[in-house]
């Protein structure tokens, strides 16, 4: 790139319960004097202050985790996805399980307790397969990170023959077990299956990071 | 899922020149007295109206393409991707090419023209091989969506030679082509260029939806 960058300062314009809209001030090594603005939205949910993210340099923070759960039962995978209702959308949208990180929690810690809490399928910290460093989800609008852990969930494991749910009150969530018995065709599955559910859900729509990991699945680059 | 849910009120508490902070007033069908609230971010950049948003039904609003084009050349294959400056993230943000859908343009003509002005790289119509329906990026926050369009990109053609970018005043993009040799190792590859990039860079991160579907490349389910 032809510059390097630097936040000058930040601004909250407006701080909700869980979320905040703020102004960047930042300015890119060609022109220190012309100072650039941006507009940004944080969670307000984090353990560090909204002093640490002032100036160059700003942490990283992980918000979430987003869990891949690949569940092995006898000679059959799925994935273990849910299906919710998100506000902000009006509509069901169907997501890998996911959830924000606890305080004093870590991500590994936080993936096998939402995973537990929200599809009821155990696993232990052995079944983790990987963890990824914070990455961004809206990068030109928020600074929201989330950890995306990979799980092999052993679907013969006694607790997880009939797994059941641990939800907060007010939490509805449906768990969908996606089978990959043909990986090629799972983009044409996964239409297939929101088209059924969308007489009983209404709207339905696919989270970002999910569709894209299927058509890597689907349409693998070779 | 065990109930239905409607959206009833959404009121603007802040709002800015590109987003606006909302508050959500929400009805689930076992408790039809009870309302909830919930905070959502939302761009001002669409077409529609604020208006169309207050009740349910709330149309799904494509705000904007994420571009997973493959350059061909000869015998080996590339994902397109870019580097830059994120203000939210204060860091360098390695992501799919992607852009705001214009105003009176399609899905595939933004990411036809996203992708010339980005990368200078050409394609047309026919090199179009999927058009997500819209997908959202970060569904408890804001009702953002994308459309995932991948694109397989001729490096042979005349004008993809040397491409040139078309940036706008104040854009300031790399291109980086990821060859696709060994796609079981890719998260190695990534790993390796970031930290290769970091030290002219500094900070950098991956984008969720540009890591997911390289997880899927290097770790299918099979």
């Amino acid at each position: 790139m032809k510059f390097r960058y630097a936040r000058h300062a930040l601004e909250k314009l407006c701080e909700q319960k869980f979320t905040r809209l703020c102004s960047i001030t930042y300015k890119a090594s060609s022109d220190e004097k012309n100072l650039k603005k941006w507009e940004m939205v944080q969670r307000t949910t984090r353990d560090l202050s909204f002093e640490a993210f002032k100036r160059t340099p700003v942490p990283i923070s992980c918000d979430s985790v987003d869990i891949c759960a690949v569940l092995n039962r006898h000679d059959q995978k799925y994935l273990i996805l849910v299906a919710q209702y998100r506000a902000p959308l009006d509509s069901i949208v169907l997501e890998f399980p996911a959830g924000l990180i606890d305080k004093n929690e870590t991500p590994t810690q936080a993936a096998l307790r939402e995973l537990f809490e929200e599809t009821g399928y155990t696993a232990v910290e052995s079944d983790i397969v990987h963890v990824s460093p914070a990455i961004c989800l809206d990068p030109g609008l928020s600074d929201t990170c989330c950890c995306f852990i990979r799980i092999e969930v052993d679907g013969t494991r006694l607790d997880n023959i009939s797994p059941k749910q641990h939800l907060d009150e007010g939490e509805d969530i449906d768990v969908i077990l996606l089978p990959i018995t043909d990986a090629k065709n799972i983009l044409n599955s996964i239409n297939e299956l929101i088209n059924e559910k969308r007489t009983t859900y209404g709207n339905m729509i696919l989270d970002g990071r999910l569709y894209s990991f299927l058509e890597a699945l689907s349409h693998p680059i070779i």
